[in-house]
């Protein structure tokens, strides 16, 4: 019953096993992963702070948020109001409804959505590779989801810069390939980078993936953290990503 | 007898344990470390390169390099006189004088010391910590070697882009905490960070270096390689370690 209420056909309900969560996903389009949750928990979100996630998608950053933070409120910001319809039911389904809202819109029209200054703390787990000449689905969502069709990292960046307070926080997950274009988009927008963690499947191999914590106006100065891995030598998860992953790692 | 040629009274010979190699060095001013051995194997040079190694000291990486690099050529580039006469009487002990020269100068009068695009490569083991308010004794060595007192990483890399040709290589060794200036500064200067590996005592624990080679106008994309334990487990050098290392390991 719940199902028919929440859900269309061509959309499923995914149980993300913390605290009885929920998160309505299209099964055409780009379903969350791993980068997701482990930016959820990378981002140090004090109580009461005021969240936004830039490139929102289905909502599965601030509805982690408001599971696992003292958020005071997140609000999403995502493109397609398909998705955002999506995110909004999914939210109604966790009964999240007091914590999270989204708007439908372009980050690079940033000034328009939000009041510059008023949130402490940007996330964000944007599209992964640079657009490549030749694209012409750009309003194709599978597409947006995983390339810099609709905005590039320096929109982002930029759009986290506007929406930030002077000392406020943004924690973004990336590809360790475009380590140099985060880093360079960050501090040339004066978030400077002060936390970074590199995240390797084992520790013999190179790091996938980035997580990244900046502070509007910081001072220079990086904490780069022991590295994260997420296999042990046994093929097992090591003890650190299962705090992370939390109960979710059985979901895989 | 061939210590009494080359010394002075503060001075010493070391063995580098590396094909008969030895360095003289002050005793009372900044003695080589891990990291010029770590920068040496790191600088990925091919046959009939010629090398600049900005900020050379008492001319440990040109020495290294000579010995473990086919480079046609390397030229040190050193502020202090004092330090380039010793690492001149280093080039004679080892016999090295048709490989390696030194110019005097200062890295930020790059302009009158070097042809522009006239290196393929450029190796750099700057100062590592920024200058504090209240340092009065800029020119004193010991400080200068571990100080941003005589020049700024900005001034190294805008040095390096100076002397390389455009597809030519920059290799630096830098502290952890620097990763997103040196990234920075690389960027800024069109020399584009490719090669990153972080350093860390212990897999563990966080990384204390990095090395990192960039290209003159090279293309985005960044190789973030396994990370570089130092010690395993069992608190004995990694093999990979003691293959960069060799035999100078045994020096410590």
């Amino acid at each position: 019953m719940v199902k028919k209420m929440y859900i269309n056909d061509s959309e499923r309900i995914d149980d993300l096993n913390l605290d009885g969560l929920k998160i309505i996903q299209n099964k055409n389009h780009f379903c969350f992963g791993t980068d997701a949750v482990l930016l959820a928990s990378y981002a140090a979100i004090k109580p009461n702070m005021r969240v936004l996630d830039l490139c929102t998608g289905n909502g599965i950053i601030p509805i982690l948020l408001a599971a696992k933070t003292p958020a005071a409120h997140i609000t999403g910001i995502e493109f397609f109001a398909e998705h955002v319809k999506m995110a909004e039911r999914s939210v109604l389904l966790n009964s999240l409804e007091k914590k999270i809202d989204f708007l439908v819109g372009d980050v690079k029209d940033i000034r328009n959505l939000v009041v510059p200054g008023s949130f402490e703390y940007v996330t964000v787990n944007p599209p992964y590779k640079p657009v490549l000449s030749g694209y012409r689905n750009r309003d194709d969502m599978k597409t947006a989801a995983r390339h810099e069709v609709l905005c590039t990292l320096d929109d982002v960046v930029r759009a986290a810069r506007f929406a930030l307070k002077s000392g406020g926080k943004m924690a973004m997950v990336h590809r360790a390939d475009r380590l140099a274009d985060v880093v360079y988009a960050m501090k040339s927008h004066h978030i400077e980078p002060k936390r970074l963690t590199m995240v390797s499947a084992r520790k013999e191999e190179r790091p996938k993936l980035i997580l990244i914590e900046g502070i509007s106006d910081g001072k220079s100065g990086l904490t780069v953290t022991a590295p994260l891995f997420i296999y042990d030598e046994e093929g097992k998860y090591t003890e650190r990503f299962s705090q992370i992953y939390g109960k979710e790692a059985q979901n895989d």
